[in-house]
């Protein structure tokens, strides 16, 4: 393990509280009074709301882009107020803070757990801890003292054996050979992000077809400027994960595509044949 | 008063420009060529544009969270370049910045202020005012030196006795022991928050019934979690004062409440004649 | 030239990107990394996708707030993966790092180039670069190195000579004395922002009538406080450029206006007849 570095505390912050509101910027606040020197970065908070698949996805593809001891805080939790339990969950790499319910699958997967605990002691919560709002009550003091690097883990509660986890969200191989993946995700650009890791596809050779209802995509492209504009293409997104996209153009709009819509990889049988004689 | 520690200088942002424009970043490169250290918060920018009393109750809802010092500037501004003036305020806690128009009335009925003074002193504005940008010429150059900590304010203009006050914004008694309030914000998850403070609705007692229209919510929830997913509660939210949310849902939404709405609160009429006789 | 002093290290973030996806933080983690004390502000992520020219009018609106030194990082890149070239530029306050597309135009008319060279350095850039992520892998890293200050230009890579232009964005004088400008960007409150620059205007003299469509505004108010609400008016916004806004209302919306409108200047035939005589 990496012995901490003088540099200034860094923490992300990932919800689906929207900008509209101040919650946000509440979160900063009660994060700067701890830790005043820590820079804070929004990775985004326009998560769907609730949608904590949505929100594992997102931070896996952040978080190998941030320095180590980064302390990474996640609050997308529809359980507030229940009975799921806060959590710090230390990495190789990292600390993550978050409520235990499946959100740092995808994270944690990349990056595995050394420590986890649950966020119980009093003393690094805020005084008064509402019923709706453990972000600011809970997690963010949590997170500003990890961040600051002085209150060993143990010290937040007491360690837990292993994290809820997040129902199945990987591709599915068919007996027939088909790769069935899904899109995860649709960014700003229309680009679907598909839950298909870049090795799997690789693995299948450069002759894949994409299906995706009527539509048919060739291989995977090296670049967007591979086709002309207007054109849809496969390629490996800056995610590390298949997207399906179209040059200067939406794709999720021009292929009828959206969150969960079924993404379909296979060789064509002339090459199976060909192949196999 | 608290001596004013080494920390960093935190100013906090809250505007109806949105961040669609580089408004609000030029505002943060001004702050930032004054005082190079400071930290910087967002608040809000999505204020709907004009609205003081929106931008009062938000900006009432954060304050408390920032720690000591923090300098608070405020700019929904529709009379800006006409006579409106520029004011900074010390309070107990923090500082504002903000134009007079009532928009601090909230935050300053929490933390009273002390010393009250007119952004005159060319000195700490930008070399050319524009007529249109004083988030830019004036309050950005004023928050920035305000937060270094080295002008005293009454270096910034003469004080003044009192600031201009925001049309009513409390919750009314009726005669037949109704409290009459409204909803003053709609928050992205639907949820409406009311005028109501959470002391107030306590002493209603335990049986209070809250009326939207035709439906009616019986009694404060502890938590979201108190009701089956889709139900209407009531809750005192994190805010502090009282919130009308559907649980995994839109409140707003399912019923039909926006800002403007009333929300009654009364006690049944069995309970009110139980508890007279 | 200024010599440097040894304040934070300064990047601004101008990007077709949106907030809805961790892109922006992902930049902001490879900036941190290799600066840690950098503070960093977002001008905005919501140019119009692809759309350079409006991201070269923004950029230009906001550099001269910024302190010397700032590195200002651009990424409206509908070329990435083909062969436009990533490049930094010194100019005499400030750093420019961007795809060589023409987003620079307006910027360097303000504050000239001194030194241009290509992106090339391997050293510089993220060990792995992807096809569609320049940003990331390219340009943040850039911007970053050159914040810090200890990384001469010529490091980076080749000089170049020149920048690729942006196809013509000024005002056209017509034989007979109207000025065509048009609306550059639309912002939040509905102003319509125009490609016609203040001395050109004011060049004009002071009965000059804008002619939008049907509509017919006289002269330039010097603020929005000059007219009723609810009617039109042409003032030097705080761009510097000439805006068509409507008082406590929408131009945009009123007037039928949107990016790319015409808006023709000119002096009333009576005026003109009597100046002559």
């Amino acid at each position: 393990m990496q012995t901490r570095n003088n540099t200034r505390p860094l923490i992300t912050l990932l919800t689906d509280f929207g900008t509209d509101d101040p919650y946000v910027g509440i979160m900063k606040g009660v994060i700067l009074e701890i830790a005043p020197e820590a820079a804070i970065v929004d990775l985004t908070h326009a998560v769907s709301p609730y949608s904590i698949r949505e929100a594992a996805f997102l931070l896996a593809t952040a978080i190998r882009y941030f320095p180590p001891f980064t302390v990474h805080l996640v609050v997308v939790d529809p359980g507030v107020g229940g009975n799921r339990r806060p959590i710090a969950v230390r990495t190789r790499r990292s600390f993550f803070v978050a409520p235990d319910n499946g959100v740092l699958s995808f994270a944690l997967a990349q990056d595995p757990p050394t420590e986890i605990v649950e966020l119980a002691n009093p003393r690094y919560r805020l005084p008064l801890v509402s019923a709706t709002f453990h972000g600011r009550d809970i997690f963010a003091p949590a997170a500003a003292y990890l961040a600051r690097g002085e209150v060993p883990i143990q010290e937040f509660g007491p360690v837990l054996p292993a994290l809820m986890p997040l129902p199945g969200c990987e591709p599915e191989l068919r007996e027939d050979g088909t790769l069935v993946g899904s899109v995860i995700h649709v960014d700003r650009f229309g680009n679907c992000i598909t839950n298909i890791p870049a090795a799997t596809i690789q693995s299948l050779g450069s002759e894949v077809q994409f299906v995706l209802g009527e539509k048919k995509i060739h291989g995977l492209a090296p670049t967007y400027s591979c086709v002309d504009p207007g054109q849809p293409l496969a390629l490996i997104g800056s995610t590390g994960y298949v997207e399906i996209a179209v040059r200067e153009g939406n794709a999720a709009r021009s292929l009828g595509l959206g969150v969960d819509s079924p993404v379909l990889c296979r060789i064509p049988r002339a090459m199976q044949l060909g192949g196999q004689r």
